[in-house]
């Protein structure tokens, strides 16, 4: 197995929760790990082996002009390893646009698809997670983008979540056909005639909808699709916070919540973004994970996990045929 | 005081709890209510004064030409005696689309407003609720929309919740100027120099940022603004329907959970929907309160007090002033 290229360097917890996670995976999951960034800062940490780059693309770096000047940056790096096959994947919790960036400048884009989208999991309690994209590559999309993104879609709910045939659904403000943006409106037509490998065109859901089984896989724009999956991540932490702070306001309603511990932090599991290893650029001619810039151990080991199965599984192969 | 006329055939529960809720707004807040519907349903259910229409647009029936052709419907009646003087405000949980039409053609619009957008409370623990407009009423939007939404949004942050200096941000994906789609970079800069009647612009906010004290009004398209008011919905739900089942999956947990139980219903009560009275349609020439379809008595009673207060505190007036 080729090792996942990780890179030390990015996300609000680097080099150390960075390297804790990846030493789990070496550890627990006997995954090879190259670690991208400062030798210097590293060797000092940890024995695993290193892909030396000098520069760190910092979080809120103009994502472009970043990559194309700090060819030594750990995020070039890493995307150049999974290029020129020193590596099978990479994962970052750095700078998401300039992660993109590399990926796509780097790896390059594969043939006959327009724009690559952000494909994130949405917990869904009692069933498979949903895909969601693009959930924030592209801020602007026409009906051409949202139709592949439908198709990248149903290809990674197979390869990530075993779904033979995914059912695949715009998110929208209402189920009926007519309702929706203009962009919305011409994309149903589009979904109700096209193939999505082996999954199917269900229609409209709402947001809603989002963390339940109606559908696998939702296709948006990156717009929506970013602030739909901010707004879950805030609406959880939210309302988490004020359970434990209503929870706790009480000698007597602390007692009781003590009991309720191990079940609580089983929940908290279930919601928390940490559980689902990142989400997955699709599109490039590589496996490129990006995880939370404020990813800690856990989220990194999954996210390394994660890069290794779609590695072995063979996605970019399959995105490659499947839009040949 | 001028009475509340309240659709009662709208709903999923109608007329029931519709009924059930004016009852309370009577008897408890002293408002007086005309209900609005088919005399034969209601003569035999209440003793409140009612309003005779013969028709009832349904809840999934095309707004624009059911408001036209069904002239004596409960909606258009509700909307006439608001602009007849007969009423002072009115309140309906049907068919949301027809309620907006309703209003604007048998109100009217106000004067120098382009589109009226509907605002909707969302709960924000610890701190005054965050209004979130457009969250419907218009699927597309122009920067010069976005831009009267902000401002007609600080005017009801100021009747409504007694803000004297809203807070007035952009959702958007990203805190930057130049992040997001391209109507919210134009509509930056547009808010950047522009009054909002004693508000002030502070930039833009992210999904996980709307259940929070970063803004007091949230300004975004009726697309986005549905999608995110959806999805808060449903995280919630979900949310919630998770912590009951995992809470009572064994004795101990059971018990527990039992002495949390008024605790836990006053979180429940801080999240729910039908806490909040009901969304405003802000820009029309009279008070229309928008009550979600599955609104039980709470909801109603809770609205009808928001439809009194509201055309008690002459947001109508100052909206027209602030326009013109």
């Amino acid at each position: 197995m080729l090792p996942v290229a990780v890179d030390a360097m990015g996300g609000d917890n680097a080099p150390d929760e960075i390297i804790a996670g990846a030493q789990k995976a070496v550890d627990e999951h006997g995954i090879p790990v190259l670690l991208v960034g400062k030798p210097e800062v590293l060797e000092d940490l940890t024995e695993i082996p290193i892909l030396p780059a000098s520069e760190v693309i910092e979080m809120d770096a103009e994502p472009g002009s970043s990559v194309r000047q700090m060819k030594d940056s750990s995020l070039v790096r890493a995307a150049e390893a999974v290029r020129d096959g020193a590596a099978g994947s990479m994962v970052s919790a750095g700078n998401t646009g300039a992660t993109m960036a590399s990926a796509l400048l780097r790896m390059g884009r594969i043939k006959n698809i327009a724009r690559p989208a952000i494909a994130t999991l949405l917990p869904s309690p009692g069933t498979t997670p949903t895909v969601l994209l693009d959930s924030g590559a592209n801020a602007e999309c026409n009906a051409e983008w949202l139709l592949q993104f439908g198709q990248m879609g149903s290809v990674f709910a197979q390869h990530r979540l075993g779904i033979k045939n995914p059912r695949v659904a715009l998110l929208s403000i209402g189920e009926e056909p007519g309702k929706g943006s203009p962009l919305i409106k011409d994309s149903f037509e589009n979904f109700s005639t096209a193939e999505f490998n082996g999954g199917s065109f269900i229609g409209n859901i709402e947001g809603r909808d989002l963390l339940t089984d109606a559908a696998d896989v939702v296709v948006t724009d990156g717009f929506t699709g970013n602030v739909a999956l901010k707004t879950i991540e805030g609406t959880m932490k939210i309302l988490f916070s004020a359970i434990f702070e209503k929870m706790t306001s009480s000698e007597e309603s602390t007692a009781a919540f003590q009991t309720l511990g191990t079940e609580f932090d089983e929940l908290i599991k279930i919601f928390h973004p940490d559980t689902y290893g990142g989400a997955m650029l699709l599109g490039v001619k590589g496996v490129c994970i990006i995880s939370h810039g404020s990813s800690g151990s856990l989220a990194i080991e999954n996210a390394i996990q994660v890069a290794a199965e779609m590695a072995e599984s063979e996605i970019v192969s399959s995105l490659k045929s499947s839009f040949s």
